[in-house]
């Protein structure tokens, strides 16, 4: 499997696996200052989508890293969360993320299903917060209505989006383009969170200087 | 939470919460020559047993330390997942197990439970298999044969046979005591399986000699 060590430019794991392709944006090696960068992750115990996004201050985003960790060669399963761990441990030093934004599940399929999916889960969250890193989640209807605007889009127009909203002309992977997905919907939702607090810091200050000029009295 | 930052003695979290107690047999604070220190790791969401015990050559077992690690204080999940990476990785570097042995779960209650437990699980196998460490698995029904003797044997009779094995007075919490299972059933089956290497080695000597011979003639 290829080590994402570095970022810069179309990488190939030098196994001709599509799945196992990093590609990144040379024009994004490191993150602006003022900018933050939201790593996104797609756990799954066959494939495991990463994306990497900046997001300006004000709310712009730029694609910076996208790949999906080939996990299929491994048949022991505790090797593959092995490789989950080691791979998204070399993408935060490659990368340095400074958030993580993870989809939330509320129902597998099936129990067995669900306990694969948890164990690469549990080893995606492992290697981010071994960094001191805090992972928000989010739920697929939300990233939906993030990234395309209704909640029950289909996943191709997810990935439509992506693309769109991230310049990419490369058709992508569909587990790099939902990690994009929940990276983009982590972004918009800090934007958010930052207009509104700006709008109750003014309030507050309107409200102080007013207590205060009651203080006067 | 207490951190397993030694072995020595009966150490209390701090917190007067008994599944937070980590109990260490003071006579084997490190791991005798010849013997083989096996860690065995009970998984779950809400409390992770940890049990950990030394096989000698002969396949007798001793205790070394067990201890149930409470997660309960923990709302976020993706801290519980840190909380059992990190005191996990405190007990491996504490007490430096050579071999790791951990249930293998065949089916889950409903896919909610299997996505925690399956998390928990992803997160107790990479702090493990990060230092290096292999991990075996075993079924609950071989954990039952090996240490009662029976595949449906009832958890309390598991309990019981642990603490006569391990020589252990004090009553055993459920977690724990399953850790100390499945960590005594790696140690008898590697037992098992050393004695078989040994039979193996001599019919092979044994073929050997007699096909060396041979060629004398």
């Amino acid at each position: 499997m290829g080590k994402a060590k570095t970022g810069f430019g179309i990488r190939d794991s030098g196994f001709g696996k599509a799945s196992a392709v990093a590609f990144s944006n040379p024009e994004s090696p490191i993150s602006n200052p003022g900018s933050v960068r939201i790593l996104g992750i797609d756990p799954g115990s066959q494939r495991t989508g990463v994306g990497i996004v900046d997001v300006d201050a004000a709310g712009l985003t730029t694609h910076v890293f996208h790949t999906a960790v080939n996990l299929l060669d491994n048949d022991n399963f505790p090797l593959r969360l092995k490789q989950i761990f080691e791979e998204l441990r070399d993408i935060v030093l490659a990368h340095r993320p400074d958030e993580v934004a993870i989809e939330r599940v509320f129902m597998a399929r099936n129990p067995d299903s669900a306990l694969k999916l948890g164990q690469a889960r549990g080893a995606a969250i492992c290697a981010v917060v071994a960094h001191g890193l805090s992972v928000a989640e989010y739920s697929a209807k939300e990233i939906k209505q993030s990234v395309v605007g209704g909640g029950g889009a289909e996943k191709r127009q997810v990935q439509h989006m992506v693309s769109m909203l991230l310049n990419i002309e490369r058709k992508l992977q569909a587990d790099a383009a939902d990690a994009l997905a929940v990276a983009l919907t982590h972004a918009h939702a800090r934007a958010s969170a930052q207009r509104l607090r700006v709008g109750v810091a003014l309030a507050t200050r309107t409200r102080g200087s007013a207590s205060s000029w009651r203080s006067f009295r």
